[in-house]
């Protein structure tokens, strides 16, 4: 699977309240606690890689995120499987990766048309927006970018322009 | 956890009859089908480690296991997680390890005491038997030793003599 997706900073009071006329649904409330891991064989700070295991209100899921694929938004192959949390990192350091870092968020999610919508309140960092969709793994560039238009026109619509977008991750 | 795990070449039939007269109780069959991968980083054949994934009757699981702790059996630090085979192969490729093996078995497991029995029918390879139980990660190298020289005195009992123990793994 591709995501596409781009992050802003957002006044989520505000932004919100656009959102949910324009006919966003509520989907959920997810407290994120995210571990970072590096490679024992090449750095992901240099190859622009992730790998994240996350703690879902919970539950564990472990991430590998590839290189970003374009220059304005944070659109990059992403496999994802969960995992019970404690025995995946147990797995992760005895194959030599080390953790990186570690982030913590609030993430309010809305659904509208093709996006996902998240509000996300990082802890030491502030209020945040990511809005996502997803292309299939065999897309053209043409159809990423088609998706990648398509999220910039939207924010565009709530009075963010595409200059906002922010590429780094929150680790970074 | 560690695993202390020893394995022999086994007749199934004859070995299973005395293993019931003993009182072990049938606890499943599984068909196991295991994709190996070996590290970017380092060669699994020269570390003595393995990474696998397993598929169980259809279910997914990735096991890393550590080198092997003792001279005899195949003692090892052991992680296991359930895991969507697709998606975490997918994950272990992104990663840089790669595949270097398969195997297929079928498994018939009994329970006795605090063994587990599996009599395994290796495709290409033939019956074979493994007898395992599980110590804390803590333990002391004599409470592994003892828990090794039951698991002999066990398969003693059975006309099983201690040099009949092979090391290698099905896909050594």
């Amino acid at each position: 699977m591709i995501e596409v997706e781009v992050k802003v900073k957002a006044d989520h009071a505000a932004v919100k309240k656009i959102v949910l006329e324009k006919g966003a649904v509520f989907s959920g409330v997810e407290e994120q606690a995210d571990v970072y891991f590096n490679s024992p064989s090449r750095d992901f700070s240099k190859t622009d890689e992730a790998l994240r295991v996350r703690l879902v209100n919970g539950a564990g899921e472990i991430t590998y995120k590839g290189p970003k694929l374009d220059k304005v938004s944070k659109t990059r192959t992403e496999y994802n499987c969960p995992a019970d949390a404690e025995n995946i990192i147990s797995i992760l350091l005895a194959l030599g990766f080390f953790k990186s870092g570690a982030v913590a968020k609030r993430r309010e999610i809305y659904k509208l048309d093709d996006f996902l919508i998240g509000f996300d309140t990082v802890k030491d960092l502030g209020e945040y927006m990511e809005v996502e969709t997803d292309v299939s793994d065999g897309s053209s560039p043409e159809e990423i970018k088609g998706a990648t238009d398509k999220i910039f026109r939207f924010l565009k619509s709530l009075g963010i322009e595409k200059d906002a977008s922010i590429k780094q991750s929150y680790l970074e």
